[in-house]
């Protein structure tokens, strides 16, 4: 691969990135810090002064993860997005307790202590809210963030939920097991145990601390690849039965109008999408070569390839995806895009290890139609870079 | 694995792992969350008021990672490990620059966000000081964070310096490079050209964000395998030339006496290393299963095996390892042990995949001696685990 250097090297002052501008309120770094003694050794890191990466909370129940100030896979714990229905209790860790109960051989209620006791694993999972689309409404100045900030990435520590289910001895009628949060909301969501037998986690551990209490503190459910409301929060109780519970967030809630007047219910599964991160709004773009890139996900494996148009979708490439692909998690996609000006419509495409590929708008109005509330909503989208090298998304009307 | 459930379910309120009991400080959660409106969604999120890891400072140069509080593979931005000559410079983005001369046919000044116009890469590695053992004073009482807290694991993004290289025309005669820090010790190194053109990466992003203060901000040369202080940090200046330099620190410091009364220079690998991070001091076990676990890492690439020993290195076991195993990066390791009391000393042993084995103490001080000063010291250590289920270092004598 070639890059100019005349091009790398003129009007490089409108890239943005995430290394922003020093702000107002820091000090003044000093003009040759060699020459000042720096800053001792401390017990915890902080950013830097000029770095802010933030969360934009929607009302009090919600905030978004900043993509358009993140590089790689990894989200960081304080960034991570986060979904609550009654707030984030506060939980104390030495009161915890799950109970395992319904149709099981012996009831069992575990402690924290009892939870990290058993056998751990740790894997690399995204996590996706089932209302990720903030596209609905269509403006121009939409970030990466309002599109797509409920997923999020980390590496999740924790038991394996068939290990308990050996524990306390699942029967063999149990189809489907109820979980339950022990926030303001009591959230509870019925899931089908063959679930609990292929990939759930009891997580307590997130990036190698302990998870963090808008992520569920001290513990709980995780299911990698599907909507995120269905991984139960702080959980303490997990109920066994033959049949799903119908609560109201599986039938009032967290259902999908479709086109023929029906609803899906019990949608788990999050389907393959990718979001270009660089460039888009509110950066700058100068001529010549410009990296595009972004993440993918798909919750039915390993993304297999990430197409990106720089035509309006007219033409598709493949991009470079980040080794290692991991299944279930973000992936990074770059492409080297040599911009010479003029108005241009920048596209990704995903495609994930099943052949499952990421639909345009269209398709997804025709299988649901235009009122859709908007559950699993995740249409290809694009930036449109303009002859002055502003990005602004390129908004689709969708009623 | 069968897992006795009595085993598993008594007395378990000894098991610390890293949720700690809830500190005087903190207000009291209620009793019973669910009837308490949570915590609205916000910008940035914290930690749980009872977990509190902290990095350990050693006098104001240094601090380590609290190994004994973590899980998984990742470390935390604010926890990874720090070690500085000068202190932590504050340096201001806009004004950083990178200065690429000497052996080149294009002498280049590159500012941040012309480093961040290059194709990018980002990949899982630890990194390590040279210096990080401290159990070389003899105690019982020494935690993981003290016996090699100086290791961290981050999924590390950047341009490869070989892309820089290229850009800037590197001569053929050109086999060193001299790194260079705009710290106050304006730290330098000499690094092999070969290195560049390997795997050495010029890094801007650290789990998914900027790169912290303490790791270099804006960017610093990141060299996978090789001892941390080569990686040199606050990167200003590259030159390229056709022998090393012989700066300060690969002559006076950063060398190793050996036996043989000659001093090993230019050590840059790091070798492999295990260390048990469960249980270790200070926490205490009870019977029944108890999941042995750790992290092993070397410069060599991966980790091909972990041995594990609970009689004091008699017989041996390997551990299951946590996938996906990445090269030069921590692994985390895993061993499920009946502890059924009495005195044992669990001891753990990595083996990597060029087929070097952790050594032992004496095989260390074989080779270099008993009064060695310390650097690239990785013997197998041990935890003595005593009949009421305390847990202490197993100290050895190093003079």
């Amino acid at each position: 691969m070639k890059v100019s250097r005349r091009a790398l090297l003129t009007g490089a002052a409108g890239v943005v990135a995430f290394g922003k501008a020093a702000t107002a309120q820091a000090p003044p770094a000093p003009s040759d810090p060699s020459k000042v003694r720096g800053r001792p050794s401390r017990a915890l890191g902080q950013r830097a002064p000029s770095e802010k990466p933030q969360r934009q909370p929607r009302g009090v129940t919600s905030s978004g993860t900043p993509h358009q100030d993140l590089c790689g896979t990894i989200t960081p714990a304080d960034l991570h997005f986060e979904r609550h229905h009654g707030g984030v209790p506060e939980i104390d860790p030495a009161a915890y307790s799950l109970l395992i109960h319904g149709m099981v051989e012996r009831p069992t209620v575990f402690t924290l202590a009892d939870l990290k006791r058993f056998p751990a694993v740790s894997r690399v999972h995204f996590l996706e809210c089932s209302g990720n689309f903030g596209g609905r409404t269509p403006a121009s100045d939409l970030t990466p963030q309002q599109i797509a900030g409920l997923t999020s990435t980390s590496e999740w520590t924790g038991v394996a939920l068939a290990t308990l289910f050996r524990e306390v001895g699942a029967r063999p009628q149990a189809k489907w097991f109820l979980a339950e949060g022990q926030d303001a909301a009591l959230l509870t969501r019925s899931i089908p145990i063959a679930k609990a037998y292929d990939d759930a986690l009891i997580a307590y551990g997130q990036n190698g601390e302990a998870i963090r209490p808008e992520q569920g503190y001290p513990a709980r459910l995780f299911l990698p690849g599907w909507e995120g409301n269905a991984s139960v929060k702080w959980l303490r109780r997990i109920e066994l039965s033959d049949r799903p519970f119908m609560t109201r967030e599986e039938t009032s809630k967290y259902t999908e109008p479709m086109a023929d007047g029906t609803a899906r219910i019990f949608s788990f599964l999050m389907d393959a999408r990718s979001l270009i991160t660089y460039p888009a709004y509110p950066v700058t773009v100068s001529r010549g070569w410009v990296e595009i890139n972004g993440i993918a996900w798909t919750g039915s494996g390993k993304i297999q390839r990430v197409d990106v148009s720089t035509d309006g979708g007219a033409t598709w490439t493949p991009a470079r995806l980040q080794e290692p692909v991991l299944p279930k998690a973000h992936t990074r996609f770059r492409h080297l895009w040599n911009w010479t000006g003029g108005e241009a419509v920048i596209m990704s495409r995903a495609v994930d290890e099943t052949g499952y590929v990421q639909p345009t708008r269209d398709t997804l109005i025709a299988a649901r139609g235009v009122s859709s509330v908007g559950y699993h909503i995740n249409p290809i989208t694009g930036w449109r870079v303009r002859p002055d090298g502003t990005v602004v998304y390129r908004p689709e009307p969708w009623t």
